[in-house]
């Protein structure tokens, strides 16, 4: 199941450096070069496809990880939750932060265990982040996190009222140090074990999403609207 | 699309502070406490079922979030890699680790943009890791991480020779310090919002995994073993 280094027959996924995200020296994919990827547009899709972000942040060198659900409005990531957060005072504070979005997308079975692997999308980002105050930007990213669990949601439910609004802490995470890593396609096997016995393939992983359930408590007669009906996950606009 | 405080009827989760991942103040889910559970039975049950930890580690301050492999045996989870990762050298030095395991089990669809939700189940572990030098555990450690992935596959496959052996790391995480945290159940509304036209429910996601692909160059005439062909996701033994 170690991942690298693996041969050249795996799929190549660029290593170019075109595009807006800035690579740092800290954003540079050091394992597996060959699967790093830094053009906007890749890294963008990959955080529109996800509903958590995985946020970490240290207070007094102590690491923590907390998944969080996010939006997109163009270069800014928008978070949300309780101004008593721990992971949102930090933030406001001005405190680093790492936020990594994954997508699993398939168990990749080699003929030796070493090559064994996983193939996925991943974006790292790092950032400070500010506090949104400005009550029309605020409103605005709200929206985005709604829109983008659910597209279009938003204009269909009951939007905060004043003292949801107050309560609602809300930080700006601007995308401009992050890097993509991707890995697709077959295994790589060591030449010698292509002969192997062994099984050797991908089983494809992806996110399922069932039939709308409706509330217990639902009014009878409201039917899903199309936003609903026809979901197909989560996505932001550019 | 703030995910606190929420009203009773959301559905308990415990709180129970029993078994043996002995809660820490750190480890204390401070935000809607209502979801936190603690015993060792659910956390393991959250691992067992994830493929990727989010592994934070703090570097001079500055927060690193990877999303790793990893298998368990019994109380220890083990992570690999190469000895040039960062983050196993990291953590091979006694660095702090934030080890995060998320699964996204639903989008929660209230009649106010402020309850929107999601359900989840989510493990908090916090650890120093210890690098693994003893030669059979090491071997134990990656059969567990093969394993975890696609339990029983380890037979089945070439295991690592002297140099695949060598250029990897593992590292030991004990699951001592670790919380977690569950939503389940309907959107919570408030009373005033019970009237809304809006539809409300859950969207149930569960991750799906496909028929195997085989490798182009699979010899012909090998066709997937059990553990393959009959696929339902990662595990690991109690």
């Amino acid at each position: 199941m170690a991942a690298e280094p693996e041969r050249a027959r795996e799929a190549e996924c660029g290593g170019e450096r075109d595009g807006g995200v800035a690579p740092s020296e800290r954003t540079r994919v050091r394992r597996a070069p060959q699967r790093a990827r830094y053009d906007r547009e890749t890294v963008e899709a990959i955080l529109d496809e996800g509903v958590f972000a995985h946020v970490g942040f240290a207070v007094e060198g102590r690491p923590f990880v907390i998944p969080m659900v996010y939006g997109r409005r163009g270069d800014v990531l928008y978070l949300h939750g309780s101004p008593a957060s721990r992971l949102l005072r930090a933030g406001r504070d001005g405190v680093e932060l790492c936020l990594t979005v994954t997508h699993l997308d398939g168990i990749v079975l080699a003929r030796s265990a070493f090559h064994t692997s996983v193939n996925y999308r991943s974006v790292v980002l790092f950032a400070r982040a500010v506090p949104v105050d400005d009550a029309a930007e605020k409103l605005e990213a709200l929206r985005a996190v709604v829109d983008h669990a659910v597209p279009g949601r938003w204009s269909g439910v009951r939007g905060p009222d004043e003292t949801e609004f107050r309560r609602t802490l809300v930080l700006k995470v601007p995308i401009s140090e992050a890097s993509a890593k991707v890995r697709t396609g077959p295994p790589v096997d060591d030449e010698s074990d292509m002969t192997s016995d062994a099984w050797a393939g991908v089983i494809p992983v992806q996110l399922a999403y069932g039939e709308p359930l409706p509330d217990p408590q639902l009014r009878a007669g409201i039917e899903p609207t199309p936003d609903v009906a026809g979901y197909r996950g989560p996505g932001s606009p550019a």
